[in-house]
């Protein structure tokens, strides 16, 4: 049996001549349809599944919180402000109603903090694993979103936040010794476990970004996507990436774990390159939001994404992202 | 272990507490939201399961068309106009690139014919059944979408159609030996794969139905759930049930097989009531839109639905619509 296409090759083959104008060459992981006067609404889904993007040991709140806001991570990147959302539940039959008062209560906290509502849903009954589904609405004033296509030469290249930490803690919540302290191993385990989305800073990118999109599949792999919708290449320092004090312990453990760093995934942190121009007023807005915003390369012509060391030796990338089939 | 609740209760209990205005207390399994001047989008979200809604001998083209026809009817049924949809795939790994060929190839042809595209969507890899869920979005005049609250004493209880066809279709499919001749057996097989959303007579019910929804989990239970919304009984006539002749056939080998026509679900076609005066103006629609339209009884004061037969006696109805946690 030949092999079968990756997720990105069967987007490209099977699914992109189905789609929308609306649906931007389903290049930007969301569509952008009319809405009321002077403002489009940014639609995107994004499913969770048990195994893959959260454990069995999670909370069910800290499963409804992920859910959400994976999604609001996509709204965010675009600079849209979050609306409402659609849910689609399929439960193995083990789950109960005690799971699902939790797994509510957890979409209720966070319905409140991001003032969202749920606009309908489904449910279905799984005999594999625990899979959840939300289609987010966002808005944003009309043409005001900042595409992945926009990458420009010269462009510095940004990320907010810290990168690494949920594929770090991951492998804690899976069990595995770090070596690091308690503290670290919480730290990090909450990072994977509850995404920040950026949307107060995601919000001010319109017009002073060139490009965004948010890392959900690794550093390496989104900034790929960006600079292949751009048509450029980006080359990245290792030694701008921010980490987190836990990360940065983790890496002294091992310094084999950057590659968690570069293509480990699940950072829902911003991702996004900007003309010298806007520096200053990048460093301003993270003070403002509290948001780290780190310049971590820069924009060249080309096609591809080279990481390198202090040394300016390129340094190889273990996993280009997330293959989901 | 407590027993758990069913489906519509814990959308009651865990779900309807979250629910936006736009979602109209999730009553009506549609929300609408502001859209361009003079018009609200119509947002919707169905899920099928394999083995559930469909059965791994059914055609991945077919599936792909019954995915968006059990969205599509529910956009008929507030007679809104078909958009566009995010779609949602998690998929077993033995699901390879000539299944996902033919799928799409579904998906193409629906598109072309109900002139919607593709937004965007989502692909999870499961151990479980195939599961896919569609997020559809329409278009309604801006307060035209009739929802399932408005029936009144006096108006008389429309289906669009045949009832009972898909019921016994999938009892073929899964085969079951029903008695009937070999066109009657593809007829009622193609019933349950391939719903017909009746958009055309659901875009001419505004002004003209009090109240409408589609049929999805059986005649008793939906009628049930529009009662319920309106506040109203319903006497349903079962000698008024229109059937295609092959489903005639069906019953008149067996006549317990009522109870898929009363209970069966799956059927995808149009349930609605109108005040008398509309009469006149629905059968002229059913010509016009060549979709049958039978007048199947009426709205009363009280609560319930009541089916009964040629005598007047009540008919118990065998089951009360999916569950499907």
């Amino acid at each position: 049996m030949a092999a079968n296409l990756g997720e990105f090759e069967r987007i490209a083959r099977f699914f992109a001549p189905l789609a929308a104008p609306e649906a931007l060459q389903l290049l930007d992981d969301v569509a952008l349809i009319e809405g009321p006067p002077g403002e489009q609404y940014v639609l995107k889904t994004d499913a969770i599944v048990e195994n893959v993007h959260f454990l069995p040991s999670d909370p069910a709140g800290t499963v409804a919180q992920k859910l959400l806001r994976v999604n609001l991570s996509d709204l965010a990147a675009k600079g849209a402000r979050p609306f409402g959302y659609l849910l689609t539940t399929a439960l193995p039959h083990d789950r109960g109603d005690a799971w699902l008062e939790q797994f509510a209560a957890g979409l209720a906290a966070d319905q409140k903090h991001y003032g969202i509502l749920l606009l309908g849903g489904d449910s279905v009954a799984t005999g594999g694993a625990l899979t959840l589904s939300v289609a987010a609405i966002g808005r944003i004033a009309k043409g005001r979103a900042v595409l992945r296509r926009g990458a420009r030469p010269g462009d510095g290249v940004f990320v907010s936040g810290s990168l690494g930490d949920a594929a770090l803690g991951v492998l804690i919540a899976k069990g595995q010794d770090l070596g690091l302290s308690a503290t670290y191993n919480d730290f990090l385990i909450d990072r994977f476990r509850l995404p920040q989305p950026r949307l107060n800073l995601g919000a001010s990118l319109p017009g002073l970004a060139s490009a965004a999109m948010d890392i959900s599949d690794g550093l390496v792999a989104d900034l790929g996507h960006l600079t292949r919708a751009s048509g450029v290449a980006a080359e990245i320092e290792a030694a701008q990436l921010p980490l987190s004090p836990a990360a940065a312990a983790a890496l002294a453990v091992d310094p084999a774990r950057l590659g968690l760093v570069l293509g480990g995934g699940d950072d829902y942190e911003l991702l996004f390159t900007a003309p010298a121009a806007a520096d200053a007023r990048l460093m301003d807005l993270a003070r403002e939001t509290a948001v780290p915003v780190t310049r971590i390369g820069r924009i060249v012509a080309g096609q591809g994404v080279r990481v390198r060391d202090k040394a300016g030796a390129e340094i190889a990338v273990p996993r280009a992202g997330y293959a989901h089939f």
